[in-house]
């Protein structure tokens, strides 16, 4: 996780359902967002979501705010989100893939506050105006409207893109590229043998088509791509089931 | 949207609770994703998701599997997802974002299944043995576990970034290169059938072991990247050699 993620805010305004207090805060947990505040928030809502079973750590610090202006007072960037529906815009309307790494890059030296509105109505205009910009996740056309903490979620992945854990998969990523040796040739060629047998005595292959046969056998293990590992145990695997059908030919000719 | 997400299939295994599917069901019809398939779902979770008030239509059309294999048969390329806790990872493991452009990809000419599993226990290893690879969207080290109906948006939204986003994590990507098309499900299935059945008969397998055996052999399939045309031919050459096995054995009956 980027350690910007300690400067993003999570703003709730006149959210009503303590599931999705709930959900978000546990969102947040995951992402390493810890600032949640939450205005003028559904009383009984807030309360329950506080008291639930499990509820993140996280809302016990949360701080309860009476105003829009006092949740962002120490934020030098405030984006509000919105599914933007009827509702004339006023502010630069941009993407969450677009917004990204503008706001990732404000989080390295200010606070930044990310404003959800309510689950019925969204922003109030009043709410709205709070905001440098606004963001919309892009969705299909019909099914704007996201779920809360879904949205949350979302928006702090985005945000939570970043150096950090591009290094750490890097490092992943390389050790898998370079690691796993494909399988030396010989295996390969034991294989090949082995499996042409097995092909020979069942009557896939005719005695005459055996060289093309044998050709194209070994053109398809290779394109297998088998790991040493793997292909030692199909060797096994092969010469075993050889073995089973030379041993009854055997005793058939006994 | 990305026209793909037509062909992204969210596969639900054992998930338990009729929230969350209801959750999945919206992220999906918000993203444009509206192949739905669940496999073993807890019963009455899945009547009362589908009962719900306001359920999104995608729950009257979706599938219900007896198997991960029966969901996941169409697909040319399986997904799961995982938290990664104690587990042991056998598969390659991608962060989302690196996941993201090679998934768009293939989504753009088959089906793609991504996997998630229950609430508390994640995907079991036996419908990790379906998966050609995993995936983990990056969280904090301490807060590893995600809602599922979170879970799903971040990856449907990932899954749903354009082609500009695309272009610019193109160069970070590499890593991710799951190649041309791969063959589809339900033959690498019959091939591991035909396969593990020649092998008890050979006594490579025990009967005791079975279950180990066809997750390991499942397992070493997917790693073999088979494109359909080998896979076809495989499936001929095992099923003829186990034909000839099973020749030889009612012979040695009679």
């Amino acid at each position: 996780m980027k350690a910007g993620m300690n400067n993003l805010c999570v703003v709730l305004v006149a959210v009503r359902n303590s599931l999705n207090i709930g959900a978000v805060a546990r969102a947040m947990s995951n992402f390493g967002a810890l600032q949640l505040r939450v205005v003028n928030p559904y009383e009984k809502a807030w309360r329950e979501a506080r008291s639930a079973v499990g509820a993140a750590e996280l809302l016990a610090h949360a701080d309860e705010c009476a105003t829009v202006a006092q949740a962002v007072a120490d934020c030098s960037l405030v984006v509000g989100t919105t599914a933007v529906g009827n509702r004339e815009v006023r502010q630069p309307l941009w993407s969450l893939p677009e917004a990204g790494p503008a706001i990732r890059k404000r989080l390295e030296t200010s606070n930044v506050a990310l404003l959800f509105g309510s689950e019925k109505w969204g922003l109030s205009n009043e709410s709205l105006s709070y905001c440098h910009s606004l963001l919309r996740i892009p969705t299909v056309e019909q099914h704007r409207s996201m779920n809360l903490g879904q949205a949350v979620a979302v928006c702090l992945y985005e945000l939570g893109r970043g150096e950090k854990a591009q290094t750490a998969t890097r490092k992943k990523r390389r050790g898998f590229e370079i690691g796993p040796v494909g399988a030396r040739m010989d295996t390969l060629e034991r294989i090949a043998e082995a499996w042409l047998r097995a092909l020979e005595k069942s009557g896939y292959v005719a005695p005459r088509g055996q060289a093309t046969a044998e050709e194209k056998l070994r053109r398809m293990l290779r394109r297998f791509a088998l790991q040493e590992g793997d292909a030692e145990v199909f060797l096994g695997m092969v010469k075993k089931v050889l073995w089973k059908m030379e041993e009854k030919t055997e005793k058939g000719r006994s």
